[in-house]
């Protein structure tokens, strides 16, 4: 007693570090360089405390009315989370037995083998057949960074018999996404996630969504907590949406630099993922280890993503900063190749 | 597949109403009727937006500091949650095996049988003997609003060899609570919860927290999501935390307030329980139904609580609002009495 057995072996999730020194060139968490939309801020401006004093909305009517809008469909077949990491929580509660297992690429979001094992089921890696009953699919996939085609997602699902979560956090920087497989009129198993913590830049805030049929909505419903999105972020989350515009340009600069940072990292002899994401996933040219590139960078205050695990610890992931940002990053690049 | 078999029988957590109408008076989810600290709105009117650009601190360092202080312990005895609902969801989680059992007072906070049900696991009532992993106590309890004596529930914890959970979310009103029992050092299996959303007014918040012994902190750590609580709500709670004056004045004229209404009831022929906690919860006179009661305020714009389930069916739970509300229910009952 106390303790349950599959919480005790238990090793947690490990996020990407959040230094409280403000001087750290931070590109490790593949947050946003510019900051979210002005409306934004003018919501905390005028907020009436009032909404704080009373229960939130439990079931974020306006926010949903807006992503319905936003997605071409209707709020019935939305869910809106605290953060995607609630809503894959969720999904793990609802749509798998005791008995199932979860399935996702390999390598992908780590987080996705805690969260099997906080369920206390298996997780079995890039697998859809025997007792996979959820499939985690990051696409476009981090930290590879790379997109599978609407066309390969859509036939994967259509002979799957669990249900299909595709995690679209980087969809916003992509040439194409799968949101239309999760609106379609015929769809049974595809559920469409999206969060507002990358495109849209509030990371902070902690608002994720996710588009599917209506019983797996339903579902979702069904094990949340009452109140799980606070009165504060559904009004900040509602006004990021109604001034979609703000969080497209901010993409196009994220987009931008990322073309001409790949650039000159191959230059630099750098082998780099082709990038449909905020983020770029490189192997150092011959001879430099990703590890020690990792710690030089760190020691010089530029914060990249490395992970000491198999298939991933010759690269490193860096996300996409601001155009200085990048630069001073590509100047510690070549002053460690130099060495 | 698709949607488990224990989500698919799921009937989910009804809470109170949340009508749209700012004209009703709302006495019917035990929200404080006074606002939060002006604190909170200047933290909201000078929240750096680059606060959210970023994910928020994964382990509320300061909000952890500032309520350890409050409660005369430390930080790692602490754990913060995107309100204590998400507490609760992740005790089921870290403390309770799949062929193990919840148990709590009864009747009580009907979410705690909806959420054994979502983990899929047995509620059994008021028993913390055979497989109950978990009590449930909350303390005052809800909807009766009674107390039960600190020594009473030292005792029960010293017998049980499971995690006993003591829901404190009204002790601000009450006379006595447990917390002493949370932070003794030999506490085994004690673990206190208190809430932002009654006594600092701040329901819409979505801030909860516990303390207990480090190893079942250590454990709710694990099962949660990385960055359960948002980085607005994080300053937003400390600001109230460290103008905690300002919640005690709303508490002690929330007190005066309930005082005053149990009489007026009491003087009406009203069978009113001795409260500890910011509502009341009554009998009407004979020749009154509670559920006639209820629907009449309603149709007035006064919304209380009422139950149509064993043991609670002839009581009406009424939250304490200003005084002015109160009287306005008061001469609402008048009415109904005198048809």
């Amino acid at each position: 007693m106390m303790i349950a057995k599959s919480v005790r072996k238990l090793e947690g999730y490990v996020p990407g570090e959040q230094p409280k020194n403000r001087n750290v060139i931070k590109l490790n968490t593949n947050e946003n360089p510019y900051p979210p939309s002005p409306k934004c801020a003018e919501v905390l401006k005028n907020f009436d405390l009032d909404d704080l004093r009373r229960y939130p909305d439990p079931d974020c009517t306006e926010l949903k009315a807006a992503l319905a809008k936003l997605n071409g469909t209707t709020p019935d077949r939305i869910f809106v989370g605290n953060g995607s990491d609630e809503i894959l929580a969720l999904a793990a509660r609802a749509f798998v037995e005791n008995d199932e297992a979860i399935g996702s690429l390999d390598p992908s979001y780590s987080l996705y083998k805690t969260l099997a094992a906080i369920r206390d089921v298996k997780w079995v890696g890039n697998r859809t057949d025997g007792k996979v009953a959820l499939f985690l699919w990051t696409n476009p996939n981090a930290p590879t960074g790379t997109l599978a085609a609407r066309d390969f997602v859509a036939k994967t699902a259509k002979s799957f018999k669990g249900v299909m979560l595709v995690d679209e956090a980087y969809a916003d920087f992509s040439r194409d996404n799968c949101m239309a497989l999760a609106t379609a009129p015929g769809n049974r198993n595809v559920i469409v996630m999206r969060t507002f913590s990358k495109s849209f830049s509030l990371a902070g805030l902690r608002v994720g969504y996710c588009v599917g049929p209506k019983p797996l909505i339903e579902a979702l419903v069904k094990v949340k907590d009452s109140y799980n999105v606070d009165a504060i972020a559904q009004k900040v989350a509602l006004a990021a949406v109604k001034d979609v515009k703000w969080m497209r340009a901010n993409v196009k600069k994220v987009v931008a630099t990322r073309t001409k940072v790949a650039e000159a990292m191959r230059l630099r002899g750098w082998t780099v993922n082709e990038s449909e994401s905020n983020f770029l996933f490189a192997r150092p040219p011959a001879g430099i280890e990703a590890e020690s590139v990792f710690r030089e960078l760190r020691r010089r205050n530029i914060f990249v993503r490395w992970w000491g695990i198999k298939n991933v610890r010759d690269f490193i992931r860096v996300t996409i900063g601001t155009d200085g940002q990048m630069q001073a990053f590509l100047r510690e690049l070549e002053r460690i190749r130099r060495r």
